[in-house]
Order: C-alpha cells, then sequence, then structure tokens
C-alpha cells in the first residue's frame, strides 16, 4: 500500500469535504431564496446576499441563476439516489425494497420541504443542456422506483398498470409539501409507513 | 306567478350566460398566459394581448392580475363543487360517493390541465381578502372530500389515519397535471377508477 497516496487521499477528502460542505450551505441560501420568491423573481443580487457572497463572487462561480437552481436540483436528486442505494443494499424481498424507497423518499424530502417545493414549482424552468440532464436524472429516479415497483408486481403475480401505479404513489409522496406539518403528522417514518401501506394494499388486488 | 319576474328572470339570465360565456373565455385565456409565463411573469400587458381586450379595458373590469388570478381559482372551484354536489345527487353508498369524488375531479381537471397547473403553482400567490376568499373555498372542497372518506370509514368500520388518507389521495389526483399524457394513458375515466381501486383497497385494512 502506497502511504503516500494514502496520504494524498485523506486530504484531497478533507478539501472536498470542507468545500462541499461550503457549496452545500450556498445552496441551502439558495432553496430558501427560490422557494421563497419563486425562480423567477429570485435576482442574483438576492442570492449573493443570502448566500454571503458577492455578486462577482456568485456569477465567478456559479455563472448564472440557472446553474445555481441546476446545481439545487442535481444534489438533491443525486443525494436521494445514493441515499436510496445504501438502504436498498442487503434487501431482497421486492416488498421490502418498495418500502424502502418510500421511506428513503420521504424521510429524505421532509427533512428538506423547501427543497420539494422549489422541484415541483421550478420542475420546467431549466433549459438546454442544463435542463437536459436535469430530465435524464429526474428519469432514473423514476426509473428505479418503477423498476422496484416492476419486482414486485412479478413476485405478487400481479397485473395493476404499473405507469398509473409509480405516478399514483410519486403523487402521494411528492404532494406532502403542500401539507405536511410535523406538530400535527407524526414523524417522517411514521408517515411513510401509512403511506407504504395504502400503495401496497391499493395495487395489490386479492388475486 | 308574475309573468314580469320571470320574463325578466329569462332576459337576465340569457344577458348573464353571454357575459358568462365572455368572462369563462377571457379566464381560459388569463389561465393560459399564467401557465405559460408562470405568475410573476405574466404581465397586464400579456393578459390583455391574449384575452384580446384594451389593457385600459382589463383594469376596468379586473382591476388587477391579483383579481385574475383569483377569478381562475374561484371559477375552478366553485365550478367543480357544483358538478360534485350534481353527480352526488341520489348515489348514497359511502364507497360509491368516494368513487364519485375521484371521478368528477380527474375529468374536471383533465379536461383542463392548465388550470391544474396554475392552481398547484400559485397556491400560495394570493394575498389579503382574495387570498383568504379562496382558501376558505379550498377548505371548503377538502372538506366535502374528508367528509365522504370518513362516512366511508365508518361504515366500513375502518381505522385508517383520516388526514392521511385525504391527502394521499389528493396527492395522486393532483400530481396528474405533471405527467398524464392522453395518447399514453388513455380515458380520464378509466384512469380515475384506477385510482379509486388503488385508493379504496389503499385504505381498507381488511380486518
Amino acid at each position: 500500500m502506497n502511504l503516500g497516496t494514502v496520504s494524498s487521499g485523506v486530504v484531497e477528502s478533507r478539501v472536498s469535504t470542507r468545500f462541499d460542505r461550503r457549496l452545500a450551505r450556498i445552496l441551502d441560501h439558495a432553496t430558501a431564496i427560490f422557494c421563497e420568491k419563486g425562480y423567477e423573481r429570485a435576482s442574483m443580487r438576492d442570492l449573493s446576499r443570502a448566500c454571503g457572497m458577492s455578486l462577482a463572487g456568485l456569477y465567478y462561480y456559479f455563472e448564472s441563476k440557472q446553474r445555481l437552481l441546476y446545481l439545487v436540483e442535481r444534489e438533491s436528486f443525486e443525494r436521494v439516489m445514493d441515499l436510496l442505494s445504501e438502504r436498498l443494499n442487503g434487501v431482497a424481498d421486492p416488498e421490502a425494497r418498495v418500502r424502502v424507497f418510500i421511506q428513503n423518499h420521504v424521510e429524505f424530502f421532509l427533512a428538506r420541504p423547501k427543497v420539494m417545493k422549489v422541484l415541483s414549482h421550478e420542475d420546467d424552468v431549466l433549459e438546454g443542456e442544463l435542463g437536459t440532464e436535469i430530465a435524464a436524472i429526474k428519469r432514473s429516479y423514476y426509473r428505479a422506483c418503477a423498476d422496484l415497483v416492476e419486482c414486485l408486481k412479478l413476485d405478487r403475480n400481479q397485473r395493476f398498470n404499473s405507469r398509473n401505479a409509480v405516478m399514483a404513489l410519486f403523487g402521494m409522496i411528492n404532494w406532502l409539501y403542500t401539507w405536511y406539518n410535523p406538530t400535527v403528522d407524526g414523524s417522517p417514518a411514521v408517515l411513510a409507513q401509512d403511506f407504504a401501506d395504502i400503495f401496497l394494499r391499493g395495487v395489490y388486488s386479492g388475486t
């Protein structure tokens, strides 16, 4: 083993971690502004003020408002998919895997209600390459869910309309940002379980 | 019976019908602009152009962009609720009544996908009295659904969490505007039936 490499790896990971943390904070501030004002009304000046950066610095590092929104979206989908992979690791039962998907999505996004609102409201804002890239990431997240539901369908010998089922599920769990109130609705984990029960019973036709 | 009154009533209803139609067309154009540009980016000039009215005329009749959005929202909720009352008339079975709600909502809004998007995206735009009034209309629509679900729960002796169930249902049926494609997804009536099956099986716990 080459200690030099290890050491450089550690340093690199520390540097990247510090940088990542700073980037994550900036994206959090940008998300809050997009959420509060809407993408259209949010100006680069609002964003620079919220992020604690000079306007010149914001343009230097992020180039444009489009790019900031792109990073907010990419970061969210990448993280929720990474977490999903981790949590699915070692889970074999198809129904349990669908439950993991629901649990992961609900817990991830309820911890980030502003992200949820921005993703829903600014869904069609990104154009050109950035828009294409985000659309591809969203498709792979959709696909991940659809594959889990498809495996369940085969495993349980069901005949439901897969697209309707997956979209019904996304509707249930994405609409949460409009109504979830932690003081009334209890923990995300319990809510996710209730939704998983509704969804699973809902798609099983009892035959 | 006072014929004068009857006749005046007929004239009045004809006038109001013609006026209503004109108003409905203007609201359709306004909805299209709000949908395409978003409320914030849509200007009264865009709206006057789309509605085929002078800018002065638009201000004269509608006063403000807020009021136009308010009318779009009020008109939609009032109509969907009127239709719901008509369709529920004579339906006694609690499960059938929930099915009528789902059918009515899905058919009404899938015939108006732009309205669906505007209602979702501009949910929190209206302020002051207009905002309060729309919030009250929405609450009564929510209440109408929640009451139907509550009756079903009692009738079937179920113990599900009513708020989660109603919100899961609204999520399923409101999310439609983001994905429904008539050429792929078939008729709203069939889709509504599929969603009703998923929802009903989903909330019945089998006990």
